[in-house]
């Protein structure tokens, strides 16, 4: 049993052991190792994951090949290409392991089911994405009004421990600037 | 009653007329006229609003007075200032009428109130945010990796209504250009 996952649960919602047992059993253990997929482009995608350990980044490669980095996802995060997940479309993004990593997953149809059996999972999801979306509004506006000094800097102060994992250039991917400019902003 | 918010949230869960009418007995109608701010910046924001008819803008105002556009919201949208609404923080954005409306609002506690009392609204709000969520993401590649041209195309084919009823320095506004080189890629 996930004692990480019962604590990211509870942080929102209060579950009693029964409860938190039952839950669990919606979810699937994996392991992956670096440079391993859990998503590939152009593919249906039929889970979600929780990440338990490691690191891993969701990204877009464009018609370039130029690598735009949608979201890392470390310990405690839900990273997919929720996109192709929520609407049954495939996959433009893909998940790659950055750092060997344990993962939770959950199907579609099993995330459905769980919400519908168990209310307080709906309204946790519920509140998660709320987050998530005042996040990436927060994130907008960051690419739209702020220097790429300034997002750098503050990329270092929310996320210590990526930027120590990450190579330059996938947080210059990340930030949308080149590594050069990253480079120069480092110093 | 709202046939307009009915329909809307039938799109999604399926509620009988009697479970309709409870739910809507949640919500304030409120008409606004054009330049009338629901939300102004700092300031504790306990509403959200669905709009029956008109257009608004939701914006960011910064330090050196430019403005940056977040949303516009017509029928069948929802628009507050989500960050400040759910994490119950002063607002950093505002939101103003572009075109006289009719809104039906609801409180944090009235919507938390809503949601464990129907199920079925906890559902809808959830897939709602889900796919909130999913269409920042997009706007965030869309900015990160798009030309101006192609954000400006893109938005004109998703939002034509829009595009007629708001004046074009909101449009640059809101895909994150001059003025100047909206006037440029409309010609």
């Amino acid at each position: 049993m996930s004692e990480i996952l019962k604590q990211h649960l509870n942080q929102i919602v209060s579950l009693d052991k029964d409860e938190l047992k039952q839950i669990l059993l919606f979810f699937k253990s994996k392991s992956i190792h670096k440079k391993q997929f859990v998503i590939q482009e152009n593919q249906l995608v039929d889970e979600v994951f929780f990440v338990e350990s490691g690191l891993l980044k969701c990204s877009f490669v464009d018609e370039t090949g130029k690598e735009h980095i949608m979201q890392f996802a470390c310990e405690n995060w839900w990273i997919s290409d929720f996109s192709a997940f929520f609407k049954k479309e495939k996959s433009t993004l893909s998940v790659e392991c950055i750092k060997e990593a344990k993962l939770l997953s959950i199907s579609f149809l099993e995330l459905e089911l769980l919400c519908k059996k168990y209310p307080k999972m709906e309204h946790f999801f519920r509140i998660k994405s709320n987050l998530g979306y005042v996040a990436l509004q927060k994130r907008i506006l960051s690419l739209m009004t702020q220097s790429a000094k300034i997002r750098y800097e503050n990329f270092c102060n929310q996320y210590p421990n990526i930027i120590k994992k990450v190579p330059k250039i996938q947080i210059a991917n990340y930030l949308g600037v080149s590594r050069e400019t990253l480079s120069r902003l480092q110093k």
